[in-house]
């Protein structure tokens, strides 16, 4: 299979989208996959994870550091870059096998041909470093100016974020003491000859709470030059003078480290010192090793298919970005919705990292799906505090989840676009189901680890206080015996504010179960004094037995809500027909969806797939048969949970449409990337997620209980093979599915850290 | 006192607010104070109690009769008519101590000046029966064609409601058959001289239900004249044409009968009989036997207010028209909302009635109270029904209660001005209150008149089914002491879907209490039997014990429904200025003030004026003080809440200028007339009640207990003495409060056909 995808055109409009097609990462940080020359109007960044600000009342969004690539080169005293110079010839290219990204631009100059070629990657075996290289070539004797340094006025969606940006440049590294930097202001810096061991720097102040980004880079050529610096308001640039000889490539190689104040251990010196190795060890050692580490991760994570190399690259692909943004180098840390493509969604994590994400770690990489979930367990005090804002009990997660469980969720999150007034929205307020998600990511975790670990390290508690959320939110009408929820948004956030959506109540119940399940357990004398054990089961089990469900009714359907069955049944096409203006949100108070049957995901759907041991195999296909037409599938989220479910009514033909649109999301054209003038594009990791699950799951039929791993599998046409590995219980299988069985070999213990 | 208003220039902008303030009416039928000459973009009107029709999926309005009064004159070939041909002189006015309505205009012609001079009146002793005169001057020998017919091309709102209209011309009335009319179609009659006792008519056919609405007319000249009869689409007119002598006045009277087929006993036989007997009476007979009949309805309905003319004016005028919309001739009917002055609010009755109107009839006519509430009696199984379409216990009445207790309010109340989409809104479904305010008036009725066989016939099992409806509504969390009442909308319609609204909570609790106290009093066998009594009286007294009412804050104030409190308090001009359009709608999920403490009308006031006693003078006054600064005042149902409740807190200088607002409601400019392109204008007698009740319990302080009269007055300064009449348990007293104190005397037994 060819582990490439490539562009061989320069195309304008494409710019955004091939800034998260081309995406580098490590989980630490995200390198858009945009040009070296690229300025903030083409939105370049270098995404970190973890660090937010706040400017004004603008939305809490995540950091860009200081652009460490930023080149471009003047040649015979005119600027050669993009979008501004029409190329002669443009290629683009992503070696998603081992995070590579790579340029090769031609421009014709009055005299001859000058060409440009670049690779980088963001360092798989050390996270806070990012190498590069650049190559100049001309067919004459070009006068060439490259200018390389940090560019510090990066692109943000609602900042800028930094309030100073102090520049420096050192000349060593090695006994340079952190003290000498402190009070050095912007300073001009022109002319001045310097060494090739100088490296410079920039630092970012954020506005709200005064965290510091640095950004540090070094640059070895392999040709005499002359060598200026230039520092600006927001800029600190190298200037490399030279002039070519017919033919030969001229080649620099820039080394960057970044770290900010929230990364422990880290400071000026150890940026130096780690400048100077990667420096001694050179531009290929680092490649080297960068993509031996890149190797091991596929050793366990790729998924080959036999049959359908379409298939297989962009589930590959799709794998390929879930290990981009896998916090790897943290042990309580989760994924952004957007991953780490930009400052989208407020680089918030949502339901997405539970309910599509983790199993993907889970069955490669148990650690960081610990890493994700303890991230959960460790902001269960930010949930806590949510809930009693509203006047519930025990824990009400973040929507959309920022650190320490800082909800970023806006009461407004939508802007209209016939008053341009913000809008309404009650994703933060009634989406209840991701206290849920919560705990099923523990459960999940905890049953196919079997690593009770979590649970002791705050994880019973997060359960528990969860099934209190839950709890307090059950209402029960004078003269009823059911317990209800009301005034809820369900995954589908077309229908704001309604009565019992089947989703939620059913994941609710799974928390008092849970809850439930667990306090019986309960061996550890701690807990048992933290709570009224008895009190508490008895509590959640009236709660699980008494929850109302909504029953499938002479169709066998189950309503999504409460008057689902009384809107209109308008088509997905009439619905669209009705909108005014392209950019309007379809649901809300009065949006074109709200009093129809067009929803926006998975809904009822995603409930099935979750609990479809509960029902006949009948009331699941009906049901998918029912809500697809009516689905507008307006979230990456709910191609797969049809994929998966169609999977389940043994119609992989069905299934695998949606299978391929997940898989694909990032390499598909079309999708939304604007909000009015809101950016709102970028990766889809829940995507991705869920075009493995539905890989695995689905097609593999993958099951895993009491530590058995169980195939049930139902390969689409032309499959003759998948094969995988997956970690069950610390040990790691090889798995081959084939139209004849499916084969689960024992292949050795999974190494782990927290195992 | 002076009982006339009047207008002494022609304004066209005018023309629909003068149709509301010189309105003529009898409980049948309400006349527009519009010119004869107008056709229906002027907006005339003779719009007819208790019939309705919808088209297509317009709103279901009421009808407007074909309009017998439609008359003009040709002078020298011109016609001259109001608005198209500019007055000399113009001067309309209403008599509203008798209800006559009359113009005189002069018009200035190539030859000399020509004047016209009219009045017409409903007849109050025979609601049937219209009665005018009309009469033309010239100061030179003018060469007149008057015409005057029946114009059947009606204004409407949602219409054209007559899918046929048939026209006809009768020679004699008396001898006449029916039969022979039948099939008559539409026919040119032009140059056919006829005699004085001809009379002409109309059917209209409704599209919904073929309802008929029959018109008929007869007219006299005083004059020699030739008479000739032009019958086209949509109108029949004779022509009448002379030649004026100077100075000479020309006279013609019409009578005019209608009647429709929901009239029992009424055929054409009976009207040809009337108009006979009407035209050998004559004008002047009619006239008198009118004013007499008014006079009566003075002598204990005028409220005498000594030292304050204006006010005195102001509230008679507004009892003016109370009288003219109560359904005297019936025993189960209703008032609409904007009484008889046309369609807008589809003719339906609201609360207005049983909060606002009700105490007016019960102190001064009971029979007209008695039949207001046996309306909503009677139409109990429209309540049943719309409980149970919404999945409730019991009764949930019509927010826009047409016959029958259809409730004709619309799902989609609102036209989104910015793009023109009806906008969902929650009137119908979750302004729970309606119920209450049934239950409301008939305990009231009860309580006032003594007259117990309202309850036997209906009321009680009203009441019951009311209380069971709020059982229904009841909703405890699992973890809770009491009962809540969740998504709802309370008097202040712009905060929609509210939890635990204070008003619609105490509305609620007073339904539990009047079912529990009418269970455990209850003698009768029959209704024993119905009802599991001892069951219900437990249900309703745990319900009426547990239900949730918010208590003063810190500050005295009470939460007008969960989370008011933690809404922007932005200034009611803030507000207004966030307008981006000036008939957008300030309520829904979206409006200017939905997330704001402004609220369109009093809400927790009104409330506190209901159940006054249960609250300290301070916190009256506290809530009083807090609200009113928050209050639009949106709603004509808003002033006399808070000027009743100022009368409570001993505050009647601060109450004066809320009771004008309310008395002149009708007689000021200002106000909303149109809703985009919905007219939405016409008369206010809730605000008409709300200035009764508050000069009488208000500011006469007076009260009603066990039979026994009571005063407390607090008059505002300037008034000297305040003299009236009310009706107690069948008892009529006169009441003079005056600053010294209040005479209450006994006049003897009310003449009732009820009590």
């Amino acid at each position: 299979m060819n582990w490439v995808i490539q562009e061989n055109k320069f195309c304008e409009e494409q710019i955004s989208r091939m800034g998260n097609r081309m995406l580098c990462g490590n989980g630490y940080l995200g390198i858009r996959g945009t040009l070296e020359e690229y300025r903030k109007e083409q939105m370049p960044a270098i995404n970190l994870a973890g660090i937010y600000d706040q400017v004004g009342s603008g939305w809490r969004e995540p950091l860009n550091a200081p652009n460490v690539l930023y080149t471009y080169i003047v040649v015979d005293g005119k600027k050669y870059t993009l979008p501004e110079t029409e190329p002669l010839e443009h290629h683009m290219e992503l070696d998603f096998r081992h995070g590579i990204f790579s340029r090769e631009t031609s421009w014709k100059t009055d005299r001859g041909i000058v060409t440009v070629r670049s690779e980088h990657f963001a360092c798989r075996d050390e996270v806070h470093r990012i190498a590069m290289q650049y190559q100049v070539t001309a067919d004459f004797h070009a006068e060439v100016e490259l200018y390389t340094g940090i560019d510090g006025d990066v692109w943000d969606i609602h900042g800028p974020h930094y309030d100073t940006l102090e520049s420096a440049e050192e000349q060593g590294c090695s006994q340079m003491q952190e003290a000498a930097y402190e009070n050095q202001g912007r300073s001009q810096m022109q002319g001045a000859a310097h060494e090739n061991q100088g490296c410079i720097r920039m630092r970012g102040v954020t506005h709200e709470k005064g965290d510091t980004v640095d950004a540090l880079e070094t640059v070895t050529a392999d040709f005499p030059c002359e060598r200026h610096l230039a520092a600006g308001e927001k800029e600190i640039l190298r200037r490399i003078t030279f002039v070519t000889e017919i033919g030969r490539s001229y080649y620099i190689e820039k080394t960057a480290v970044i770290f900010t104040s929230k990364d422990e251990g880290w400071n000026l010196q150890r940026a130096h010192r780690m400048l100077q190795e990667s420096k001694v060890a050179g531009y290929d050692a680092l490649k080297e090793s960068h993509c031996r580490k890149w190797e091991e991760k596929w050793a366990v994570s790729e998924v080959e298919i036999d049959g359908d190399e379409e298939a297989m690259k962009a589930l590959n692909y799709s794998i390929y970005h879930l290990l981009s943004i896998a916090p790897t180098h943290a042990s309580n840390m989760s994924i952004p919705a957007r991953g780490l493509s930009g400052q989208t969604y407020k680089g918030a994590v949502f339901w997405d990292t539970e309910m599509f994400m983790l199993d993907f770690f889970l069955f490669t990489d148990p650690d960081v799906a610990r890493s994700l979930m303890k991230y959960r367990v460790d902001t269960l005090d930010g949930a806590l505090e949510k809930a009693a804002h509203y006047g519930y009990e025990g824990a009400f997660y973040a929507w959309e989840s920022q650190e320490g469980g800082f909800d970023a969720c806006s009461d407004y999150n939508v802007t209209d676009v016939f008053t341009g007034r913000p809008q309404r929205t009650y994703f933060k307020d009634k989406q209840y189901h991701i206290s849920a998600a919560v705990v099923y990511g523990i459960m999940r975790y905890t049953q196919v680890t079997g690593d009770q670990t979590l649970l002791q390290e705050g994880g019973l508690k997060t359960v528990i206080e969860c099934a209190n959320f839950y709890y307090s939110l059950l209402l029960k009408k004078a003269a009823g015996d059911f317990y209800e929820i009301r005034d809820v948004i369900g995954p589908d956030e077309y229908h704001e504010r309604v009565n019992n959506n089947a989703y939620t109540n059913r994941m609710a119940k799974f928390v008092f179960q849970s809850a439930a399940k667990l306090l019986k357990n309960l061996e550890s004398e701690a807990a048992g004094q933290e709570y009224q054990v008895d009190e508490l089961i008895h509590r959640f089990e009236d709660a699980a037995a008494h929850i109302y469900l909504p029953k499938p009714d002479q169709d066998g359907v189950i309503e999504q809500f409460d008057g689902y069955s009384r809107l209109e049944d308008a088509s997905l096409d009439e619905v669209r027909s009705r909108l005014l203006h392209e950019k309007e949100y379809w649901g809300g108070a009065y949006g074109v969806a709200a009093e129809t049957k067009v929803i926006k995901q998975a809904d009822v759907v995603t409930m099935l797939n979750l609990f479809s041991q509960e029902y006949e195999p009948e009331i699941l296909k009906k049901n998918w048969e029912y809500y697809e037409p009516r689905t507008e599938h307006g979230s990456s989220l709910s191609s797969c949970m049809y994929a998966m479910l169609a999977c389940k009514c043994n119609m992989p033909q069905k299934a695998y449409p949606f299978f391929m649109n997940s898989a694909r999301a990032d390499l598909k054209d079309g999708g939304k990337e604007w909000a009015g003038l809101v950016y709102i594009g970028g990766t889809h990791p829940a995507a991705a997620g869920g075009a493995y699950m539905t890989a695995i799951e689905g097609f593999g039929g993958i099951s895993v209980e009491d530590g058995t791993v169980r195939s049930a599998a139902v390969l689409p046409e032309g499959w003759n093979k998948m094969k995988f590995h997956i970690c069950c219980r610390n040990i790691r299988y090889a798995v081959e599915v084939g139209r004849q069985g499916t084969k689960i070999t024992e292949e050795g213990n999974v190494h782990s850290d927290a195992l």
